[in-house]
């Protein structure tokens, strides 16, 4: 259930709280990912002491590693993997058509190969559905079919056609499965607007999907690649058409200007691997200035000679009175540690981001 | 400074304290390596909260990177490194005899090449006492001539006289410093007892070092690959060749059992890369017994299909509620995490391991 407690009149970005089985997150948020059921070298209590509400996971992953019938036996990948925040997994659209090899579509089912080990497998909508009811997820998202930009408009069409029927499919398959378990009712499922950068497409996909009575609504295919104006440009015209009672969540986005924009355009939900990627190649986000305007941070490559010898403290000594100079050397030498600490930094960059959002808009209107 | 505490009836086993600049430990001791100034994937305090008195790391290492200037500039390590625990550094003389190339010995100096990028060096006695002295250790060792096992006694000989020479040339050298400066009267000078597994040359050299103001010793040259008989037996006419009133120190040893065996020996200090090693390759130590006899503990490999379901918590839930089936998955999947918590678990198992002991010459006499 989401409920909009702010409007602001300034930009069309607003203040929510979507409610889950695992608790109640104030919008707009950034969920950190823990892709194959952990956060890169994190525990869960750590991002959350950090300030995480929500985090996310991965249908596909989860499907191939460590499997479904393992994480029954633990009731759900909240138990398997310790977790007690929400969670939202994302419905292996996305991995199935980026990573998977040798893919065919066959009527509603996606045969693949693993990308792990080449073992062959078939995801459908309802099991799809199915994975997500074992994984416990708080939020699921239906199966999608994303395309890569620039896309033709045929091949976007067919996608977006494929997105809608399977978005139908998907539903009504959760509704009868409502009927038979209270956990299950409790989950909610998001649908994904397809189209491409093509608006009328866009607008179609919206309108066939808010159609239905999901429970919020995901802008997918975007982040694929694209110039930033063209997504922009993208939610400039999408969002407008969801509606205003919903959630919206521009999946896999972004930069920190990017989650600003994307907030001012209306979006409510974020999730991204850059913190953590770029914390792994000692990619680190600083703040530089107050607010969220033009330079309001950097980025510092901590490998780069000229912080051997710096002791300013890492995002001011919240982590422990670690140095740029240390950090410079755990990267030269390799230790893992230096990850850890990056990783730490960059998440907490991200969450304190989204924290000072819902602060301007509370306060600024 | 160095008091004992209790003299067992039973074994040469002991129970002391040993006083250091940065505050007291009780012996018998395990110290976590920070090799390169990092605990592998863990934090200071972390090892610390788990029971950690006292951490090493390596004036090799440290010398080569991050380089003595720059540690010079944050004080001391413990400052580089964020760290309040007593520090003991070796004096870089195995590594300098084990990982640099093109090694020569000239006089005094050892000239070498870096392991890490060919660049060529000189250490000697004094410059190894210049650094321990910028590092700030709490307890720093000689410089020593470490011979491989099996070594002839000419070689074993030579090695002898050579580290005899260098302790005497160490610690003169170290009380001319400490009249010049308060901090390095505080740092703790150990010598490294040397002799392959010539009982003669042992008993020489402990009777040359011993001759000498040193604060503690050390048995060194073990652990390079002898049967585990040969270690014991070694141990067996060392240690009653060295001072009551000394802490005694067997380096990089061992496993638990060769920890066990040594204490009744009459070693206070232990340190050594097993557990931090073993958890990177998925090796975890689990307690079966109670007490320290055969069969108190064994190794299990997380990476076994076994555990892919095991539902039995890592370290009975001390570091959150992760199964083995939980880090089985972490370590198929090359999840960072996995081993971070696998090394909690086996340094915290060596920690407790050195508490028990502790307590059982406490109790049992």
């Amino acid at each position: 259930m989401f409920k909009l407690k702010k409007q602001s009149k300034k930009s069309n970005s607003r203040l929510g709280v979507l409610s889950t089985a695992h608790g109640s997150i104030d919008t707009p948020f950034f969920m950190p990912i823990a892709t194959k059921a952990a956060i890169k070298s994190m525990t869960v209590q750590e991002v959350k002491d950090l300030g995480a509400q929500i985090i996310l996971s991965n249908t596909y992953h989860n499907y191939l590693k460590p499997g479904v019938d393992i994480i029954k036996k633990f009731g759900n990948l909240h138990n398997f993997m310790d977790s007690d925040l929400p969670l939202l997994t994302d419905s292996g659209g996305y991995q199935v058509f980026s990573l998977a090899n040798l893919r065919k579509i066959k009527g509603d089912d996606i045969e693949f190969q693993s990308h792990i080990d080449g073992s062959k497998h078939i995801l459908n909508p309802k099991k799809v559905v199915d994975i997500q009811v074992t994984l416990g997820s708080d939020i699921m998202m239906v199966l999608d079919e994303c395309v890569g930009l620039p896309s033709t408009k045929k091949k976007a069409t067919e996608a977006l056609e494929r997105t809608t029927r399977w978005a139908k499919i998907s539903l009504e398959y959760k509704n009868k499965l409502n009927k038979k378990s209270a956990d299950i009712k409790k989950q909610l499922m998001f649908a994904i607007v397809q189209g491409a950068d093509f608006k009328d497409l866009r607008l179609r996909s919206a309108e066939e999907l808010t159609a239905m009575e999901f429970d919020g609504f995901a802008v997918g295919g975007l982040a694929v690649g694209e110039p930033t104006k063209t997504m922009y440009q993208v939610l400039d015209y999408t969002v407008p058409a969801l509606p205003e009672d919903k959630p919206r969540y521009l999946m896999g986005v972004g930069y920190p200007e990017n989650i600003v924009e994307a907030v001012k355009r209306g979006i409510d939900m974020f999730d991204c691997v850059i913190p953590t990627r770029e914390a792994r190649h000692g990619k680190l986000y600083v703040r530089r200035k107050k607010g969220l305007g033009d330079g309001f941070y950097e980025t510092i490559n901590i490998t780069n000679a000229r912080f051997a010898n710096d002791k300013t403290l890492l995002a001011n000594g919240r982590f422990g009175k670690y140095s740029l100079a240390y950090m410079h050397h755990l990267f030269k030498t390799q230790e893992t540690l230096g990850t850890r600490l990056a990783t730490m930094n960059n998440i907490s960059f991200y969450l304190d981001l989204m924290s000072d959002i819902r602060k301007a808009i509370k306060v600024r209107g």
